[in-house]
């Protein structure tokens, strides 16, 4: 059950498609309630990647160089604190920075953004297509922020946009590069035009964008772009917020601390510039290294070949799910042409939670169900109680997509063939009998909704 | 020259001191500018420490069991999410956390005391002793913050706290667990007990403490302890805020977005409580997971043995510094005691920043100058156009500390033996002819003062 603009026929007999780059953990074997063990089938890659095995070697290298950085006079310090610089640029090389764009290290796109909320000088326009990340922040923002309710079609969705920007004054629009629900984007260089016509600047939330495209931040005019690394195969803590310097120069320093001032006195504090300013505290040279490192692997690869790679494997996905009856894949707009490797979708009578823990469960298959932390968008799309998303990346095969459209089928022709339950607003195995890797302080798995509890810790709510 | 309580017989017939444990990089092989190579001598560890290798080994062994935390029910996730989870309870364990306290993770301290100074329902009092770290953040609690200038020794200082307590209305008194410029600390059952008498909450700025103490804080009264995992041994980009939760709970979301929010729709958001409100974002499960694998490694060791390790290099650095005309090391207190090991010196008539740059570029030796994120303190002291700092740590062994001694002697009896030349504000080697590692992107060195340039990046300012 598919959109027309989806359907295609089904791909059973395409050729296999191998994965493009080497990640950590691709032989990994996980247990199954028969007693089996497979290999794991990664398919929730944006929700985070697993490390590209040359971002672990860059790590392994540079791991017995570490030493204080910013901070020592030693050898090894002035090899980090270069170490820690010469990443800023692979980072901005990748993403084509201007050369006077700041390249921040935050921990991941949520910090940029929010970092960047503390920056703008006046009102914020955002789409309720995003997820939290990109939305929340803005109401922090000095001049607050709109959110408008998207359209159907993107060419609908420019106008609103375009009709709100000439009713108010924004200093800033705030758009995904690729939606981490559907995939899909407006055209980044439609909004750009719009934003820039109306005076406003354009920042862009690429977590979703820059591991499955090559962005031109100085040729799209683009004026500031965030994202992770740990969605961009390099999972040690550090994400970026990357472009112009003004604003993120005027706005007080994002945290207060040391390496972010100039002089401090009982007279007053002297901030440092930009990107001092905004990296108080002893930096994750690591983190940044090992972004830097994802980001050289990127920058290497073929973009054409990254971009067939990709929609080999997300045709294949969503041919093979719009091929099952009873699948329905979203859809934020009709009109949509270019996606990344994202598909989410619902089983209509079915709780997504129980078909995520069957295809765990039953087939070593990790998807993400619940909202994606983007509840505005999934409540309009009419599954405001959750779905089901599937995601590919360069460490994906055929034979994950394919596992996955197999297992959907025959839960949907014999239903699961464990027992599950709900526990603390979480589908689970009844007595799961699958042991736990012997790791350190390990005594068994956490559901995703489990952790919700005040008494443990966070993630999305139940469903979230 | 030394304050005369530091007196004691030079140690230069000392037995040799090994390394307690083993620390990535021990033996990595640095350059001189005479062409020979030598083992780094890492006495720096204060500003950030190397990783143990059982740290090293539990990345090692978790990398290939990463993915999405707190966001997918597969197998993997369900890991992820359980060791991300087990981490608190490392961490929580190795200080001695009440059972309902909370663990949040962070990037380093000075976000875990930024988190807290929004979070603080009143005004903050804090010496002027501090970090940075510990200093600055207090002025954005919405009680502000007040400063009180020190004593020359500790019965002075906590009279001085106990009045100002007496005189005006705090929610929190914030100290320092170890001072980060001479290893001194207020006895902090004191420090608690005045506070908790006067009503007032007590924070401890870890950071210098945890690496080198067993901290309780149950047992001690602490109410919010930081720390941070770069100076604790694991330097992944995480570290810690441990307390009571109810003024958690009642503050603003620290980062808005995924994660933090029990739900999100036109009419508002509901958040999450902690440590889920103020994580925002995609965790750095393998940053947890390192500072986890390094509280479980300080609380295997026995606790004797290494204050007792700790001791006798620090009285080996004191006294051999002290055994050095032109040599005047730091002290904040002249009634302090127990010190863990980091020692400030000044050696009068010589810039900090060319002893530090001759310590490494003929001997091999990592030192920091400066002002040690600390700069009230060394105005205060005198010295506020910078000092030097010598660090050790479980990795440390005498063979560091009677090298920079001899280093420094012989430093003070012929002078550098190379050219060194200012250039942006740092002592660099005239034509610096050691090679850099052969590492992706690095083509040279970068000297710590010369970030603090605007077109490049931060840090402490020259001297800083």
């Amino acid at each position: 059950m598919c959109p027309d603009t989806l359907s295609r026929p089904a791909c059973t007999d395409a050729s296999p498609v191998a994965p493009l780059l080497e990640v950590i953990g691709a032989d990994t074997l996980v247990p199954l309630v028969d007693g089996r063990t497979v290999p794991y089938a990664n398919l929730d890659v944006a929700a985070s990647a697993p490390a590209l095995a040359v971002v672990a070697e860059r790590v392994a290298q540079v791991l017995p160089l570490y030493a204080s950085v910013h901070r020592g006079a030693g050898y090894l310090s002035q090899v980090s604190t270069a170490l820690y610089e010469a990443s800023r640029r692979s980072v901005a090389t990748l993403v084509g920075a201007r050369a006077d764009d700041v390249t921040i290290f935050t921990r991941n796109t949520t910090d940029s953004l929010n970092l960047l909320a503390g920056a703008v000088p006046g009102r914020v326009l955002v789409l309720d297509i995003e997820h939290h990340a990109n939305l929340l922040p803005w109401h922090r923002a000095s001049g607050g922020a709109t959110v408008v309710t998207g359209a159907p079609t993107i060419t609908e969705t420019l106008d609103l946009l375009r009709a709100e920007l000439a009713r108010a004054s924004y200093a800033l629009v705030a758009c995904t590069g690729a939606s981490n629900v559907t995939g899909e984007a407006l055209p980044l260089a439609d909004v750009v035009a719009l934003a820039h016509e109306a005076g406003a600047r354009v920042a862009v939330d690429g977590a979703q964008l820059v591991p499955h495209r090559r962005v031109d931040v100085a040729a799209a005019g683009i004026d500031y772009l965030a994202f992770s690394g740990h969605k961009t195969y390099a999972p040690y803590g550090a994400g970026v917020l990357i472009g112009r310097r003004d604003w993120l120069d005027a706005a007080p320093a994002y945290l207060a601390g040391g390496g972010a001032v100039r002089s401090v006195s009982a007279d007053g504090v002297t901030w440092a510039p930009s990107p001092a300013r905004h990296e108080a505290g002893s930096p994750n040279v690591i983190g940044a290294v090992a972004l830097a490192a994802a980001c050289d692997a990127l920058a290497e690869l073929d973009a054409a070949a990254a971009h067939a790679h990709e929609d080999a494997l997300r045709d294949r996905l969503e041919s093979g799910l719009c091929g099952i009856d009873g699948v329905e894949v979203l859809r934020v707009w009709a009109d949509s042409t270019d996606r990344v490797g994202v598909v989410a979708f619902a089983v209509p009578g079915h709780d997504p939670g129980l078909v995520a823990a069957y295809l765990a469960a039953e087939h070593g298959i990790g998807v993400r169900d619940g909202k994606f932390c983007a509840h505005p968008l999934l409540a309009r799309l009419g599954h405001g109680t959750g779905a089901i998303r599937a995601s590919v990346g360069l460490g994906s095969g055929s034979e994950h997509v394919d596992r996955l459209v197999e297992a959907l089928a025959a839960y949907l022709t014999d239903g699961p063939g464990a027992s599950y339950v709900v526990v603390d607003g979480c589908w689970v195995v009844a007595d799961d009998p699958r042991p736990v890797p012997d790791v350190s302080g390990l005594s068994g798995l956490v559901a995703t909704a489990a952790v919700a509890n005040a008494a443990v810790a966070g993630g999305c709510a139940p469903g979230a």
